[in-house]
């Protein structure tokens, strides 16, 4: 049935292993195979469905930009496409939160605009050591991967990972913020004074890890305090995921930088953006650029999600859910196993096996699968279920894939 | 009129300020602004719109798949969509040229497939330098931007751009050869083994440099006695821009890696392939990935264009058009300035300003854009004026707009 | 006056700022300057003078060597001197303490033994990340260097320092042995594993900082279960400087490898050793080496200062000055003014005028050779005045000397 | 009998294993066994014995100064000792050759002193990247190392060497001057303009290859052009051993920065100088340090080396043996096999086996210890047999010595 993946595919194929079946369709929270079996979707494509599968609202604009000939992809001329999207994203998103960031169209993935990023803070400091934390997942390219955390992706480089530092996340039993302070003020600690410090405020790949707003409030005034460039990668925690359009907004905290992906096409099409306070533009032309910087659909799709977002309330409706979600989990999963634990936000859910058994996790994946609906793992030795439906995903299916979750952690801990 | 993007986009957007119009629409060769103007494109978005915008057999396909609420984003799990086009590439363009590659979905940017390139050829050989070539252009995240040459862009990086060797390219008048042969034998060099050779067989941003058959056979032949993988990056000259579908055809070489982007969509959605020799394939799972690794939209376009190429044999196609261009470059441009010279093959040519002053090249394309034909230039101190049609473009818009790049020249030569 | 000094050398040039004078001759803790004025030594060149200027019983046997037209470099050549060195440094020093180190003759500088040990940690280990802490100070080439915490002193590289994590030396606020163990055993911790950690167990240059026995115990624990590879760099404080031939002796614990040099050819002749356990000497013939490698005066002087410090009981020597000089500093400089602060061991103490004002340090440095003693400052802000005198030095004078320390303090805080 | 050495001494020994015997005594051109054997000595000790072992007019000084209780090390302090050093250099070896440089007396090994010219390269230039050339031997700790060539010792560090962009020497085939001008002029090499260029005008460990004058002039040209600092690493072939005192004499060029080591301190014992144009002196104090960079017995042994270097025309006698040399590898050794072949001036000369067999050469100096006479192999396979007495060796000496080179060549060839 896989023939023609196992024969023509690099190994290197990951998901399929997990979920070995042949999708198809996809509508909202729902996931179809080629056989017409139905899936419900706690990934949401790793975040990159926020707004759930062919979402009408949004594809409605897909579908009339396609029909009246519309240019494509347009590297960074300036179209119509863009300008609205521009202008919405301004208006609807940044204006109301006082938030004042000029736009950077990257290369649309979402290490792309990370590597932006980080170009752009060594450019405006002079320095070019950065500081990341454990845990973190900032993605695969050279510059990016040096502040991803995991092992395997490290080795995968097969070249020294330079010019980060990296100190303990926040809830560790390590004080970071001390170890922080400390290189930025003992001249003899060895370390150079960083360009930036990037961070994710919750870790999604790293086993949802929730940064306290104490911590993330700390952050930023020593970024404040010590002219260092606040970088907030939110290209799985943006976009309405934590509850806020952006996750920071938690923390009451305006980042130097912001990174932006996954969702904010609104329709899964590729995209990605570099935000940045405007005195650090520094750019030249082109100094940082890429074919796809101007995949139109994008643009259409991002508007319409915008405004979807907007008028649908997205970020009170995931508060919502996320009530249903982490109570299920407090009443109905925890009591399982008292050595379990999660955490958690929005629609963003982990449950730990750690103190069981970590390969318990993929576990419940793969009877998660047998029951029909799609899960992850993350985080160190894969010990955490990850719960990540569409911010879409209806109540009633909500509660129907909670319920297998219960039924697959059950039947993992057997 | 522009005030939307000089308020809220980054400085470092680069083409808008030389198309100073807001585009809208396009159809195969031409495209218009928001005002309804037409200009003829000798761009193709930058090597990403080789079958033309909006080709209509390959849209046909993208509608059909759109109106059926099929899925959208997938990673790497399976779809139907990714199967069609592993198998379509696999019969029509692999199979046919007796090339056996494994094919890797990379994160849809050009420079993401390069950098799992290099991870590959380093964790296969343990090696960690690799060669490129001056005038390279293979990327801007920091793996592939080590590879890339001219120093704004490498400057951009602000840290060390490291494990890459460079020799001079093909037609200097240096001996690469010999030099490479030298690094190889002398075991004084200083300079370590190379996982890898990575080159263009002819450099589009570096000015349209043709390497010559022999020359890369003598890559190929150095590169198999010594162990080193031969990476061919296609990205802007693959997909039939040469007159082949791969640009190495020509050579009757078969490199080791091969890395396709740009319009091997078809469409100008974004995507991204790494094609390997099967036994170099020792990835494990996700070690290197992605989230838009699976644009279905891409994979559903992407198999049109093939189907395309080979039913309107657009390899020939190219070829018969190389001679109008060639002929009228000869016949029309050449005699303006006996300091003029060109390169070029397929349906990318360059004409070089370096003799008069290098500044004409980019003052013929804004002579261009006056007469409505978007035109680009390459290569050190950008004075080559590159000419690069849709493939699809009709002989008579091509004889229109090599007319205008008569104009052009003659307006700027003045 | 120096006018030769002034337009001929240079201005890298330091110590003589410190003291501006022209010294010519020096006799145990005494040096004369060219005019005969007499200064007490609290300095020892910096270490490299244990055993008192011109100590007689060793200069006997340079005098006697000198006169028979021995030969004076050899490289790594077998000599009847080198073969007197390494059976005497074996049965006196290494057996009585149950150590069993093979010995290397390096370049004579601690730095370069130093490299050499980095050197054999990685080709062991097949890692390339060390471990050094803050305020550690190991040398200035490159490899050294990148284990140097000063800011100045890795400025002046010019290049990037790497394959180096830094951590909080003991007695600091920060819990540095709970951050090595997460490091360790954090796979997301972003920091690869080490191949070695390289300490001083007491810090000269950082500040006079006295590792905790508990913490080095802790840190040799670590190493053992982690398989890596301490280094105890004993350059500045071996040779009996703590009161102990190696400074490690007072924790009961066996370092991988100890560098040693400075006081260690006992005449003030250039010498450097790395001592490593047997079954890491898995160098290749000259993988490591150097013309002055085999600095025979060196072997000759190293042969009679283990003889010195033997039959002297020259360990016992320094516990008892130890006291006395405690005992001066809590009764007679402490009493001065309650901000300052002391730390220090066996004959090497610091007076912390950091809870003052930094500078006061320096200033009693001048104020103490205006009245005929040479101190020195080191560590954070050369706060610190450094009280190492040679180890020989004669009750009487060493309560000579410190009377003027307790003046140059007095002076320095009014 | 090497039992002492071989249970507690380091493998990473080298020379013992080609002269395997205990030396003890040495007297200008004579080495003697603790058994009395007599050996002439061709190698000098590599290079650092250039003056003659135990030299009576140099040994004077050494022990006279010895006498009086001189100081023995003074780190950087001023030292009566130091100033006649820096006196007579400038007088006798500077001022006559119309050359202006200051002096830095670095930490006592030849590396250390290319070290502190690549700190102080960078930090004039801001650049990071520097030039060296194939075959170069710079020295063994990182810094060094990075411009050191052949891959042994290049692997030995375990860890990357950057910053260093290799070309080809001169006398090779290729158009070494071409290709460097290639990387300054074309600013899409992919090479970074480099702060310096360093060389050695005639390679002693990369197999006796001397440069052209030619070839040096327009090194210096291009340097001065491009604002790049030239390095003359003079630490083996300075100090008369071309039969010039500086060997870069003979092409009547100046560089920018000279290292000196080995021969300077006329006696054996350590020391190394770096030379530099006075506008380059630019450290800080003590930004490049190191305990022995004040060895006295250095200062007082290399003055008393100028002045025998002066008074005995050291460099004139050199150029008259020189002759002798020469024409007795034409006479004697060239007929012994047509393809053998030689290079060399000054009292350093090779003889190339890479035609018969590499290994020949070594094993000429087999043959040649087992006749007393000591001699080292260099160059790529250590193919090149390496003739290199002190520049005072009798001539009945040189020529008793010569005819074991034969007699060991003529064994070796069979």
């Amino acid at each position: 049935m896989f023939e023609v993946f196992e024969s023509t595919e690099s190994q290197v194929r990951s998901y399929c292993r997990k979920y070995p079946v042949v999708f198809s369709k996809a509508k909202n929270s729902e996931i179809f195979s080629v056989d017409g079996e139905r899936y419900i979707d706690f990934l949401a494509v790793a975040g990159s469905m926020n707004y759930g599968h062919n979402n009408p609202e949004i594809k409605a604009k897909i579908m009339e930009y396609l029909s009246e000939d519309h240019i494509i992809n347009a590297l960074d001329m300036y179209t119509d496409a863009k300008e609205e999207f521009l202008l919405t994203f301004n208006e609807k998103i940044l204006k109301p939160r006082n938030l004042n960031y000029k736009v950077m169209c990257c290369g649309p993935t979402g290490t792309n605009a990370v590597e932006a990023a980080l170009k752009l803070a060594r450019k405006n400091t002079g320095r070019t050591n950065v500081v990341a934390f454990s845990g973190a997942f900032h993605g695969m390219t050279l510059g990016s991967l040096a502040m991803t955390t995991d092992r395997t992706s490290r080795e995968g480089a097969s070249v020294p990972l330079t010019n980060v530092t990296f100190m303990p996340y926040d809830n560790s039993r390590l004080d970071s913020i001390a170890y922080l302070k400390w290189i930025l003020e003992d001249d003899h600690s060895g370390i150079e004074k960083p360009a930036a410090i990037c961070l994710e405020t919750l870790q999604a790949e790293g086993g949802i890890n929730v940064a306290s707003v104490e911590w993330l409030q700390e952050i930023r005034k020593i970024c404040t305090e010590h002219d260092i460039i606040m970088i907030c990668d939110d290209i799985q925690v943006g976009n309405g995921r934590t509850g806020y359009f952006f996750s920071f907004e938690r923390a009451g905290i305006q980042p130097d930088m912001v990174v932006l992906s996954k969702s904010i096409s609104g329709f899964g099409t590729p995209m990605a953006l570099l935000l940045m306070r405007p005195e650090l533009d520094i750019f030249r032309p082109a100094e940082h650029n890429g074919t796809f910087r101007g995949n139109q659909l994008s643009f259409i799709g991002g508007t319409a999600a915008i405004n979807y977002f907007v008028e649908h309330h997205l970020d009170e409706e995931v508060q919502k859910k996320a009530v249903i979600v982490e109570k299920f989990i407090q009443e109905e999963i925890l009591p399982l196993d008292s050595r379990l634990s999660y955490r958690g936000m929005g629609l963003m859910w982990g449950i730990d096996f750690t103190e069981i058994n970590p390969a318990l996790a993929l576990e419940a994946v793969h009877e998660g699968f047998e029951r029909h609906l799609i899960m992850e793992v993350a985080g160190r030795k894969d010990a955490v279920l990850k719960l990540m439906p569409p911010l879409t995903v209806p109540e009633d299916i909500l509660r129907e894939g909670l319920a297998i979750v219960k039924a697959s952690v059950e039947a993992a801990l057997k």
